[in-house]
């Protein structure tokens, strides 16, 4: 039985051989606790710390701003609710915009029952984030703002340097979740002006299971999970150092290949783009056209529901019709409704996403068998 | 270079070969996001779903009350702080052990500092809670009772049915913390009475990085990290699939030869407990003679540090002087200090815990070396 083409890369990546390779002998022969003091643990411990370098060096930051978690969604959660329970007492207000993940909407929402204020921003039909909107909506007792680095469902990034710009100098917080970003385009923290990031090791080719926080020096935040004294108190547990030495190695791998690699899958994508418009009167571009992930396509076909599109091609074609976080809600995805578009668009509605496995005969072939299945679906209607 | 003999199961344990096989796999071939919609997620969900069958299985639980977490420590978290935030309305007092794992005590201590009342609950010089103390402490407002199955530091296991005896006719929930049980000793949470109890995959040959809380069906609790839907919502974050499916395997691979490899690591500590006793005026055993982890031995060595001791050995054994999670604190132990030992002799003292990958020859190794090395620094002095 051949395998579908995987198409769905912002859901997650497979591992990359390197990464695996490297990973390995963490499982088995160094299988250390980081936290003891003998050769078994320093070994570890010593593994834990070459990873940080790595993965710091990736965003440029220095290796003690890190902190890793068990997933973005935990780095999320540190971030928005470690925030403000160290600033309690400085205000209780955040900003986020409406495109953001769950893991960031929910930290927010449970903020919110607990009695903090929140303001969701605004996107535009592309779904970006307007500076002036942010300037308008801080408060003086503003602590923090969150938004994305790029979005999962469409791709567009947002102008976060911008935001910056308005934050800093009002001694506000900004984190960005750059779950989507990190290992697909440059990312730098100080080029950004951020003092939070999150970043996932399954979106670049690292496994399911590890994540991190960049934490600017001097940020107050305090731990979401207490315990022991690891990641210098703020975030314990006993490390997962086989997945943080594969994170380490994806950061390793992505410095080493990132540009050239964005632009090979942008060529991927723009081909895949350019063949499906050809044949398909009606499709429409979800997200910004430029300003946008080089690996990420949201269409919207006409006359069909992108679920039906890819059941009717599920032997051949592995994608999605938007986050596999919420693949099972029936409901339209938020993000394309934030984005103004009409429920009938946003149904029509699917995610093609490109990696590092995507050859170009996938490219053709995924474009011949969506081409088809949307005529015969739409000749059915 | 010859390695030292690894004495140290209780910090951490290598991954078995059998478990690391059956993770692989999900590394690079069985790569899926276990969220998403095509053949690539659903066999992702599929492996995640056989796992969630094994480990519940191990502790005589159904599939699903099995939440699985990225550590021990958020299990605990989870534990605490998810039943205090659901039942905050009927009650904010909880009781813990004095020798509780500090991802138990921070949490206490956490919900001390937001409003709660916390009894801490004295044990005797073995370690143990007298259930006499804990009915003595139940109050109108207690919700929730937290007392280990075992403790990492000195083995001794708590009498924790007999606690479920007098919480649950009050209907107050139990949980017990059995990250260093599960795997060891036969656990089953309805012998043992428990509405929720913690395991740790690297305690017991799976990596480091997943745990699991079990949640007795109709048990109140909410998340502790909130986010996507997974996990029935009570942990989202895209699922650890590798190790999940790795924590699966080692569930299996301890239902298969618990009982057995319990005995003959009674067996090799015991050795190594008589060889000592034999050769060292003055030895004392901490924890209790038999109510304890079969692979356990805490040990005070006469007129010498146990950090001194194991400095002096280090290039033949790899132990601990207590809780790898404390390994860097210059203090005393809390649980060897709760046991009321004296200072002297708990500083003197050393935890030996052997494993799967332990044989006759390490323990015999272990003894001469341990010995020679106690007799040149006693005499020093």
């Amino acid at each position: 039985m051949s395998v579908p083409i995987y198409l769905d890369y912002n859901a997650t990546t497979p591992v990359a051989p390197e990464v695996a390779e490297a990973m390995l002998a963490y499982l088995r022969e160094h299988f250390g606790n980081p936290s003891s003091d003998h050769v078994y643990g320093r070994r570890a411990a010593q593994a834990v710390a070459a990873a940080r370098e790595a993965v710091a060096g990736l965003i440029g930051a220095p290796a003690g701003s890190l902190c890793f978690t068990g997933c973005a969604t935990e780095a999320n959660n540190l971030a928005l609710r470690g925030v403000a329970r160290a600033l309690r007492e400085s205000g209780r207000h955040l900003i986020i915009s409406a495109v953001e993940h769950p893991s960031v909407i929910g930290p927010a929402e449970r903020l919110r029952a607990d009695g903090w204020a929140v303001t969701v921003l605004p996107v535009d039909e592309c779904g970006q984030v307007d500076p002036q909107a942010l300037e308008a909506a801080l408060r003086p007792d503003t602590v923090l703002v969150s938004v994305m680095l790029a979005n999962n469902e469409v791709g567009t990034l947002q102008p976060v340097a911008e935001l910056a710009a308005l934050t800093r100098p009002r001694g506000i917080l900004l984190h960005t979740d750059a779950a989507q970003a990190v290992g697909k385009i440059p990312v730098n923290v100080d080029d950004l002006g951020v003092d939070l990031l999150t970043l996932a090791g399954h979106k670049f080719y690292a496994p399911k299971g590890v994540g991190a926080l960049y934490v600017r020096p001097g940020t107050s935040i305090e731990p979401l999970l207490v315990g022991g004294g690891q990641e210098q108190g703020l975030r314990p547990g006993t490390e997962n150092v086989p997945h943080i030495v594969a994170l380490g190695a994806a950061a390793r791998l992505a410095a080493t290949s990132l540009v050239a690699e964005a632009e090979r899958l942008q060529g991927l994508r723009d081909r895949l783009h350019a063949r499906l418009q050809a044949a398909i009167a009606g499709l429409r571009l979800n997200g910004h056209p430029d300003q946008r992930l080089p690996n990420t396509l949201n269409l919207s076909f006409p006359d069909v529901t992108g679920r039906a599109l890819l059941d009717a091609v599920a032997d051949s074609i592995a994608a999605s019709v938007g986050s596999a976080c919420h693949e099972d809600s029936a409901t339209v995805s938020g993000v394309l409704a934030a984005m103004g578009l009409s429920p009938a668009r946003a149904r029509g509605a699917v995610r093609l996403s490109v990696g590092r496995f995507t050859a170009n005969g996938d490219i053709d072939r995924a474009a011949d068998v969506l081409r088809q299945a949307h005529a015969r679906l739409s000749a059915r209607d």
